[in-house]
C-alpha cells in the first residue's frame, strides 16, 4: 500500500505508524541536504530552530538554514543546494546542522515510523527503490509550504508512485497518489517549466535562486538515499553507490 | 484567482468569503442533483439528517439520499443519477428533498461565499461559464469523502480550471488547482478507468453500481447549473438553455 500525503498538516503520526515514510521538500530542504550528503557531508541534523542548531553545533559542524528562503545570519550556509554542490571540498566528513521552516515539522510527525526516508528529484530512483527493499506500507509524505500542498513536491510524490509501480507486484495507490502519478506524467515532459511556475518557484525566483530550481528539478543524478536514525540523516548503506538502471 | 481544495476538511469558511464556490462531488452527491434538475425536478433542497429531511418535505415532496451508498428505507429514491434520468415523469415540478454523507457539509463550509454552485464532470463547461460571468474569484471545492481528497473530484476540478484558463485573461491558479489540471490532462481520454480505479469506483462497483460510475463520467451532457439560495438549489438563470460550443 502506498499513501501520498498532500502536506505536513494532512499528517498524522498515528498513520505513519510502522511504515516506511518518504519525506519530500523539493524546494529546497531535502534537495539541499541531498546535496549535501552527496558531496561529501557526513550527516545532516535537522535542528527545530536557530538557537537549537547552535546548540547542537559540535567543533568542526557547520550550519546550515533559511528563514524566509535567505541565509541565516551567523551560520555557513543557507537553504541552497548549489552551496554544497560548488564547494565540495569544504564539506568533507562535516556534520552540518540545518533548520529550515518546513523539514523539522515533517520529521516530527514521523516520529513512530518504522523508517523515515528523505527524497528529491535529484534522488527519486534511489529512494523508490530502497523504500521498495524495505517491505512495509509506504507513506510518502510531502512537506509542502505553511501547512499547504506545493506543487513540486507532488510531482516528485508522482514520480515516486510510478517508480515504485514499476515492481513486480504493484502496489495499491490511494486517490491522492492517483492524483500525483497523473500529474507527474503529464509534466514529465516539461518539469522545470512546471517548477517555475509553481508558488514557491515564483518566490525563490524573486528572490534571485532561480538556479537553484533548475538544479531541484533535475532527475537522478544522485543515488544516495539519506535515512533518519537518532536525530541525524546519514546516507542508506550502500545507496551512495546504488546501480540506478 | 482560481483556488482548488482538496476536501471539505481542508475548507475554512474564512477562505471562502465572498467568493464563487464550486462545489464538486461527482460520486455521487452533485452528479445526482444535477440529473434531477435536468431531468425536470424544480429544486433540490440538502439536508444534514433524515429526520431533518422528512421535516422539511411539504405535500408533493420527494425524498432522496444514500447512507454508505445505499437508499434510505422509505425513501423514494437514493442517491443514484440514473434513477432520476430514467424516470424523469415522476419528478416534474417536485422539490426533491436530498441527504446525503458529504454534500450538507460542504454546502454549510460556504455560508460565507458571494455564490455557490453545484458541478460535476454532466455540467463542468456550463459550470465554469456561469462562474467565469459572476466576475469574482473562484474556489472549487472537492467534497471528498470522509474529510478525505477523492480523485474523481479532483479530476473534475481540473476539468472545471481548464475550462476557466481558456478566458481571454486566465486567472492565477493555486498549486492545488495547477496539479488537478494536469492530472486531468493526463487523463483526459481514459477518464471512465479513472473513476473506476478511484477508491470511491471500486466501492460502487462492489455494491453494484457500475453503471452509475460510467453515467457519471460523461462530459458536459448538461448546461444545467445548480445555484443555492435559501437552503434551496435550482437552476441558474437561463443555465438550462446554456449554449456550449
Amino acid at each position: 500500500m502506498i499513501d501520498v500525503i498532500a502536506s505536513v498538516n494532512e499528517a498524522r503520526s498515528d498513520d505513519l505508524l510502522n511504515r516506511t515514510v518518504i519525506v519530500i521538500d523539493v524546494l529546497r530542504a531535502t534537495s539541499t541536504l541531498i546535496a549535501a550528503l552527496a558531496h561529501g557531508a557526513s550527516a545532516v541534523i535537522p535542528a527545530e530552530t536557530v538557537n537549537i542548531a547552535k546548540g547542537l553545533r559540535a567543533p568542526g559542524d557547520l550550519l546550515a538554514g533559511e528563514r524566509y528562503c535567505k541565509r541565516i545570519a551567523g551560520f555557513d550556509y543557507g537553504n541552497s543546494p548549489l552551496e554544497f554542490a560548488d564547494s565540495p571540498d569544504a564539506i568533507q566528513g562535516r556534520r552540518i546542522i540545518m533548520t529550515t521552516t518546513n523539514g523539522t515539522l515533517a520529521v516530527q510527525k514521523c516520529q513512530r515510523a518504522a523508517n523515515v526516508l528523505a527524497a528529491c528529484f535529484l534522488n527519486a530512483a534511489g529512494s523508490a527503490a530502497i523504500a521498495a527493499g524495505l517491505k512495509r506500507d509506504i507513506s510518502i509524505l510531502c512537506a509542502g509550504t505553511k501547512g499547504s500542498f506545493a506543487l513540486e513536491d507532488g510531482l516528485c510524490a508522482g514520480l515516486i508512485v510510478q517508480e515504485l509501480l514499476a515492481a513486480d507486484e504493484p502496489p495499491e495507490i490511494n486517490d491522492f497518489g492517483r492524483a500525483m502519478l497523473a500529474a507527474y506524467r503529464s509534466h514529465a515532459d516539461d518539469l522545470e517549466n512546471a517548477l517555475f511556475r509553481s508558488s514557491n518557484g515564483k518566490k525563490l525566483c524573486k528572490l534571485g535562486f532561480s538556479e537553484d530550481i533548475s538544479y531541484c528539478g533535475r532527475l537522478n543524478v544522485h543515488s544516495i538515499v539519506p535515512v533518519l536514525k537518532d536525530g541525524a540523516l546519514t546516507p542508506y548503506p550502500g545507496s551512495k553507490s546504488l546501480s540506478l538502471s
